[in-house]
């Protein structure tokens, strides 16, 4: 787990998409976003309080996390001055990039000299077990995509926070960088040996309180070829109660693959229902999550009605109109 | 790629049951196994010409292949003098045992000075891409099973031997430790990251002759849960234009899952196609394949028979009584 709360550095980020991460953490866990770290022409502003190293480490800040990603990755060297200082100040430091924390000598050399942390949370840093299938306590609902990047983790995240609104037990479990650098851990099971890929969700949701709800951040999609195997053993490691099927549907192909369409919304019911009811009898598709960002707001509601008129379930786009509709559905499992 | 021919290290064996490995080179690949090396009390024999490593040196032998394996996995110390002479002599050294020969520094030092290889075959060599799902010429076919160890691997390679009888183009191709030490190489799949299993199975099934087949050794099951990704990454990766189904009827449950019982032929039939589909909408189910090891021959034949009749398609115990059916129907395709 990473300590918090967060300084977020956003370095030199040319303008707000760089600072994609960096906006996860001050959207869906403000307690951790105290400050915000801008270098010299730094053109993002989440809109939280410019803080110094100091200012930051009277704050009671633990970690600085890099929010911001440049082109390729990498660690920047523009940036190095102020990670070196964070660290001799004595933060951890936190990262999603490509590049590792840990590959940069200089990071690396000072971390060890000065007993801090150095989280790239690509990189697995447990040895997961293999996945052994016994039914554990608690509930689990799990997003599934027609495709790649659809909104299943903006889903999960609006689905938690509605219901700790409500006062349900509830638990955002990531499983990629972005949500991982949100919630301080979580699995980063892209880069995970394909032989404990179910078991590394096994153990990210294990045991729970009957009435207490895993919000599992969905990967991949089962009908993209690329990643449908992350995908299923999402579907199997995580056991899930109840699936959230998730789209967008003004995409005109499969995300990276031009000659591949998206699924149906019924296609990825249908398929994501029978593959998770091997390792959970009872599982249920319990309503749609629709990302309409691209679409107007008379257009987005039109299409979520036609949803819910054909396919007889719950269907709202949770960023846009809220995730009530699919907690009413989860509360009643 | 491990250099051919071979010389079969036994070792120390304590019976033939820990010697599957060599028997496999043996059996599938003749032609590789010039010889085997006993070592005092080995009481494993595969019928080989005993060679010391000198006869092998002057029959061409270019690899010593561990073809034993001992309880734990670990390169015994008793093995090393052996080893460490083979080295020496000028062979290369192949191992697909849990402990990798490059971790012992006697091994490796040697080696290095020597300028040998060491062949870990547990784990990959190369750095594969993330699928692309790009249609490849040349036909596919995959074993898919109810179960883990039903007898995908004997499937494939006894079709592909069939065929191969028959002059038809078509290659064997090794997903796991055993197969990879048969053929000389292959994809350690297991032991791929997640991102990049179709990949990495893309990467092994490249462009081809359209009259040519591979035969593509299957892992695990999509109705296992432990090991299901894996298995659905061979189905996009692979692209299948035919998938043989294997099942072994006698178990009692799912292989290292006492809670689970294991699919029907039929569970397997629709799933199986419906995801293969994805990737290749011509992909079909041709025949069954049915291990029938623990039946006595009439109770063989007469479950081969009701499999037919009930599910209309070609059934045989390829290893018992022939992969004929199943190349007569891949023929048609």
């Amino acid at each position: 787990m990473i300590e918090t709360p967060y300084l977020l550095f956003l370095g030199d980020a040319p303008d707000m998409l760089a600072a994609k991460v960096a906006i996860g953490i001050r959207d869906w866990r403000p307690e951790y976003a105290v400050g915000q770290y801008r270098m010299d022409g730094c053109k993002a502003d989440l809109g939280l309080p410019d803080l110094s190293l100091e200012e930051a480490k009277a704050k009671g800040v633990k970690t600085l996390v890099i929010g911001v990603a440049n082109r390729g990755g990498i660690i920047s060297p523009a940036w190095k001055k102020v990670l070196v200082q964070a660290l001799e100040e004595g933060f951890d430091l936190a990262s999603g990039l490509h590049n590792l924390l840990r590959d940069e000598p200089d990071l690396k050399a000072v971390a060890e000299a000065t007993g801090r942390q150095l989280h790239d949370v690509r990189v697995p840093s447990v040895q997961y077990p293999i996945a052994n299938g016994v039914k554990r306590r608690g509930k689990r609902c799990l997003a599934v995509g027609t495709d790649c990047s659809v909104g299943k983790m903006y889903t999960a995240l609006c689905m938690e926070k509605d219901m700790r609104e409500r006062g349900m037990k509830a638990t955002f479990r990531a499983t990629g960088q972005t949500g991982i650098l949100i919630t301080g851990g979580g699995v980063p099971l892209d880069a995970v040996i394909a032989d404990f890929m179910a078991g590394s969700i096994e153990y990210l949701t294990p045991d729970n309180d009957a009435d207490h709800w895993d919000l599992i951040e969905g990967q991949g999609s089962l009908f993209h070829v690329s990643y449908s195997g992350v995908t299923l053993a999402l579907v199997h490691g995580g056991q899930p109660d109840a699936l959230v099927v998730c789209h967008e549907p003004t995409r005109p192909h499969m995300r990276g693959l031009p000659g591949y369409k998206l699924p149906t919304l019924e296609q990825v019911r249908d398929m994501a229902l029978a593959l998770a009811r091997v390792a959970n009898p009872a599982a249920q598709v319990i309503g749609y999550s629709i990302n309409t960002q691209h679409m107007k707001e008379d257009e987005a509601r039109a299409y979520l009605a036609e949803v819910e008129r054909t396919l007889g379930l719950p269907a709202t786009d949770p960023y846009r109109f809220g995730a009530g509709k699919l907690v009413d559905a989860l509360a009643t499992l």
